[in-house]
């Protein structure tokens, strides 16, 4: 492939996001051009969220890259909330009318990878040193470099699709970028084991003990995380330690079912919300991890990505449709209304799930109270279930 | 009246939770003496909440003593919060299908007074060092004293409704009761006005500078709060610079329709929430804010009580009509499985309208948030309404 000094749309980063707005810029004829810095398999080596919101999927289909999902993905029409001994499940699709699709994020990028690959989309791995230049300017351009050789790509705008420790995010002036963050004081121990999952549908735990969730890939890729503290290594969780851990924080008859086997993977990942502000400077437009982390209960993460792309595709479609830039105006504060909603939501499902360090009895009796009251209300029910599933593109 | 020696219930404390008692257990046939600390005249002189939930207007109204009410109090289809800049109209009427009653405590209070009266009920006020004796055996005694006089009530049952300052609970015994609390960081500078009220309904507003409340008492007099440090003193705080801090921190059409004038009443209150667990042991029930205090934010405090009382009061009934213990049994878990979750929203209600000193620029993005998701879904907006009207008893 020779490697393009000059395109409409300059996309930085090749995960999920990246790849979903190149793919729906194809589909319009926008050119476009992937830069990833790091190698395909390093990104589909990435174990990351698998639970699809109702316009996840539906970003999906636009981007026609929806084929094997619908044939892999499993549908779930409910989620459970273990607590005080006792599962309740939450009836997403009687409640809301919608239900969620288990897909892993590898899958999805995959999906996109054949794709690209298959129209001939320029998506480049492996660039170094990228940065980012004039975009203050009508006319920014990229340069990077792989090896010796020092490249530079003209657009017309560029997509920070890079991740939290990405460039983008750092190339927007300080004068400007705001930022916004809470660092929780625990992590999730995550182990992928090539077991059935101990129920068809995910179950969140609280339990005095810490948080557990059972989650699952596929009908026998299991998923579990408990929370442990954030000092923690993952060495000092042997298999053993961590499946003993992870049944006594289920109700007894749930841990009685779960299958264990050899842990596949096994990993801690620290929880953080954050948020930037604005997501727009000049020409830049960032996106996804970029932007704004939360924490994984709720698994917010991967959707908020595809809102994010849902907005600033279509600003980006009317803009070189109809130099009608108003799309690209108001991106950041469509995307943001959104984004504070599921910072929100992911933030209040892992206070209601997990165990403070500093919390004192009061806080825990609150917990338990707000537990008990949601499952008591078809409204408390409804308004959890709708933030789950997602709410509304705008 | 000569002064009895002997009753079915002992009612220590005849603010409205004793006294609601006390006039449903005559209506019964079933005898009882209240016991009171302080003057009549004190005790009509606490301004305290007056919105009243469907619940306890029911009671009043089981009571007898709800034909005041039903002709002077209001009744309110809607509560309006403010942030932004804007108002916002929770639409109780449709939303639940309930609506609240502003009818002040004092006035209430004067009802139920009148109806003991009439009914030469035994209320005794100025009773000093009441002591509660046996609540552990089937014959429990009250004593107390009046000047030299040391009397002694004997009793089946003791219902301890004397506040959170009173004996009842100290009475429990320490390796029973187990207590929960948390106090914030700030409290409320209240001012009565005899002025309208700015707005037919009661304004909760979010504002940078802290919290405000326009409330009410008629339609000529007019309660209105704002959030202080804890450390403030009234003194701090004249007229002028309450109404002046008021206003700012009202939406501008709001500030601008205020009418001001002397303050007839003038206080500070720390806001606390505090619970007690067990309300019973052996022969002795607490009620109201002898087992729970909530901080003011939605006015639980007095329909908390009223509901204690609905459980209490149906315990004893069933006692004296049939020896059927299961009522008394279980009252303090049925009264506590409503009071935490009235908990929980008089802590979210606080928490969502209060300027923490402690906050981060994230904490306040989030509330934000809170408050923009909540006015943008039914679902939530409805479960905001429904523990504003009152949860069911049962």
């Amino acid at each position: 492939m020779t490697i393009p000094s000059r395109t409409q749309v300059a996309i930085i980063g090749g995960g999920p996001a990246g790849l979903l707005l190149s793919r729906l810029l194809h589909l319009d004829g926008i050119d476009n051009v992937v830069l990833e810095r790091r190698s395909r398999g390093h990104v589909l080596g990435r174990i990351r969220a698998g639970v699809l919101e109702r316009g996840t999927t539906d970003m999906l289909r636009q981007a026609g890259v929806a084929q094997r999902m619908e044939a892999e993905g499993e549908l779930h029409d409910g989620v459970e909330l273990a607590f005080g001994g006792a599962r309740h499940r939450l009836d997403l699709a009687r409640l809301t009318g919608a239900h969620v699709t288990v897909y892993g994020q590898t899958e999805m990028t995959k999906d996109l990878y054949a794709a690209l690959d298959a129209a001939g989309a320029p998506v480049l791995h492996e660039v170094e040193d990228v940065a980012l230049h004039g975009i203050d300017s009508t006319g920014p351009h990229v340069t990077w470099r792989r090896g010796d050789e020092v490249h530079r790509l003209d657009c017309a705008f560029i997509a920070g699709c890079d991740g939290f420790h990405g460039i983008s995010r750092q190339t927007m002036p300080g004068d400007v970028l705001r930022t916004y963050e809470k660092v929780y004081p625990f992590g999730w121990l995550g182990v992928l084991a090539r077991t059935p999952p101990v129920n068809d549908e995910l179950i969140y735990a609280n339990h005095a003990e810490g948080f557990a969730l059972c989650s699952m890939r596929s009908r026998v890729l299991s998923r579990y995380y408990i929370q442990v503290p954030i000092t923690d290594r993952v060495q000092d969780w042997p298999d053993e330690r961590f499946w003993a851990a992870l049944r006594a924080r289920l109700p007894a008859e749930t841990a009685a079912r779960l299958v264990t086997g050899p842990s596949i993977e096994k990993s801690i990942a620290p929880l953080r919300s954050f948020v930037a502000e604005p997501l727009s400077h000049g020409r830049l437009f960032i996106a996804g991890d970029a932007g704004h982390i939360v924490p994984p209960t709720g698994a917010k993460g991967l959707n908020l990505a595809a809102s994010d792309i849902h907005f600033l595709h279509r600003g980006l479609a009317r803009f070189f449709a109809s130099d009608d830039e108003s799309g690209l105006k108001d991106y950041s504060a469509k995307a943001l209304a959104r984004i504070w909603k599921a910072e929100r939501f992911s933030w209040h499902m892992t206070t209601l799930m997990h165990r403070f360090p500093e919390s004192s009895g009061f806080d825990q009796r609150l917990q338990r109270a707000e537990l008990d009251y949601i499952f008591s209300s078809e409204a408390a029910m409804t308004a959890l279930a709708e933030n789950y599933v997602g709410l509304p593109y705008e």
